[in-house]
């Protein structure tokens, strides 16, 4: 459909820019720079020299530290066989269709410096451990660092209009990844050490992603084991994801390709590295992959501030608007369910009819068939 | 098409509201205010108690003021028939279409107090003559009464980021009026004497107005014969322009109702007066209609700041999108050309495809074929 791919390339020249990479700020902007500038536009941006003062910047780099401070804290670990948790994976037998979307086991009242070794040790050890309970945790089970961040990031508070209604740690290796997703919030998300790496695609790209609806499974641990059960959850649910998985292995990248031409050939993502003291303002609605690099110690650490319950709201955003008018109410750092939300769930309502080849058409419009079942 | 129709549903449930009513603010907003409640999700606004310290707001409802103040200044009049000017009318013989956008006579360097009396003496004479230059007319042919308002209005100036590159004065009688046409700036208008009475559509609803092109003609008045006469401009230019007339006369209603079933049997538009001592914010890319009410002096009176040459840009707006750049990075309260104005474009790319009866499915799809041709 060429006035949709006219879009993807308006935006981009309009507002976000052609060559694929995301504007910088020296220093924090105004909360009136910020708001016109980046949240009104939708526009993601990085922005450094924004949290030098945060302890956690020289001290969280110490596994010491980090061990002694939380010495007598419990925290919920999330664990996988590689990983890529939250993402999609072939579906157990019993599955009615051959994906599914797999979260991980979690954890939960693990003595911190006992998570600390296990995320450390993933690489030599049966499953990937990954401390990223997305329920407000810095401010629960990580209240004993409190004190080496702000409690919120003042210019975005005032530019939003609200505080922040989750704080989230992040403490993960080099093996974590997260899939394609969009969250329907405003997302400030400072990286306090080693890299977080992000792609990124607009709002106006969701045809691209190919959202299905895949049937909801949960990764079971057995300590005594050491394998992982993957089971449906019962009962049966269906959370729409993203289909793309844009680091596809060499053997599979031509069929991947060919079964998602509009991402593969299309305009290329945004893609960005956020270092140790950078923050990301990751715009509501804005699909996004994380990958990581670790610091010297293995670690890659990362705090971030806005809404919670990403899965609550992605459920609930198939609802009456009313619905969403509920949880805008009481969000923090929430997104304005305006226009631009008004004419995304339009596009997204929309069939793509490709202008590729019958056969990649063909392809495309069954993906969109499905897609739309979403909208 | 049923997913336009939700889209014009689902934004006035999400953020404009469904009573068709404008939202009232008893006070100025801080700039943080306006930029994230208004201008960001592109929501009109009255703002009363803002200008209570202009001294117009007393000075000209007195006629010996302005006629004072303004005696040594020439401005420029536009005459028309019958107070529809800058608006669409049968056209000349020699035009290809039936109707044709008819722009006033414009009569250049009036002595002031002349131009007031023709203005306040329309109703028994052959013109009605309408102050309505919109070339930053208040700060040049006006300037004289500089004093008597703000040069912008403050609190705007920093959420927009800059200040108006236009300030308009607008004198008129009651049978002056404006047909349905979108801005492509952000615009604050502050009646002074008089009332202001609109009629607003936001941008989603753009297939309601039947927006096609139409051959620009000029009115010319001779003052020996005391009549117009109505010639097509040359070169010939088209002018895309909205279709519907909102008050149609008794014995035209049900043909312009046939004509146009998405305006009128749509949601019902926003409907505000403006008061004396009043502002209104209108957003960019929001179609608008006006006619007036006059105080005791016969008057309407009317300052507005915004971008300047709405026609200049109406015509630039077919042009590629790099030209608008350069546009707007000179623009004062211009709008941002960012996510918002990409969707518009898409929306408004788009055929219209009716689930109305298959004969009015028939008209309407070729109006947008018309409308299409615009985009």
């Amino acid at each position: 459909m060429k006035e949709i791919e006219e879009l993807w390339r308006e935006v981009r020249e309009l507002s976000l820019g052609n060559n694929g990479s995301i504007e910088r700020l020296e220093s924090p902007p105004s909360s009136l720079d910020f708001l016109r500038n980046f949240i009104n536009p939708n526009k993601p941006c990085i922005i450094s020299n924004a949290i030098n003062h945060w302890p956690a910047l020289s001290s969280w780099s110490h596994h010491s530290y980090l061990s002694h401070s939380l010495s007598s804290s419990s925290v919920s670990l999330h664990l996988s066989p590689t990983g890529l948790a939250d993402s999609l994976t072939t579906a157990p037998p019993s599955s009615p269709s051959p994906l599914c979307f797999a979260s991980a086991h979690v954890q939960r009242h693990v003595p911190f410096p006992q998570a600390l070794h296990l995320i450390t040790s993933s690489h030599s050890s049966a499953f990937v451990a990954y401390a990223q309970q997305q329920n407000d945790c810095f401010r629960t089970e990580y209240s004993a660092l409190a004190n080496d961040c702000d409690s919120h990031v003042p210019w975005a508070t005032r530019a939003i209009g609200a505080m922040p209604e989750a704080v989230n740690l992040w403490i993960g290796n080099q093996q974590s990844q997260t899939s394609f997703h969009k969250d329907h919030y405003e997302n400030l998300y400072a990286v306090v050490t080693g890299e977080k790496h992000f792609l990124l695609l607009p709002p106006t790209d969701v045809h691209r992603m190919y959202i299905r609806e895949y049937p909801a499974a949960t990764y079971s641990y057995s300590s005594d084991t050491g394998e992982f059960d993957l089971e449906l959850d019962e009962p049966i649910r269906y959370v729409p994801w993203c289909s793309v998985d844009p680091y596809p292995s060499p053997q599979n990248k031509d069929e991947e390709v060919s079964k998602f031409p509009l991402y593969f050939n299309g305009p290329k993502p945004f893609h960005c590295t956020v270092k140790a003291g950078e923050i990301l303002y990751l715009p509501s609605m804005w699909f996004h992959h994380v990958r990581q690099s670790p610091d010297d110690g293995g670690l890659t650490i990362a705090v971030n501030y806005c809404k919670d319950q990403a899965f609550f709201l992605a459920v609930n955003i198939k609802c009456k608007s009313q619905t969403l008018m509920r949880v805008v109410f009481y969000a923090g750092y929430d997104m304005q369910f305006d226009i631009k939300y008004a004419y995304f769930n339009f596009l997204q309502s929309l069939h793509y009819r490709s202008t590729l080849s019958p056969m990649v058409q063909e392809k495309v419009s069954e993906e969109t068939s499905d897609s739309d079942a979403l909208a």
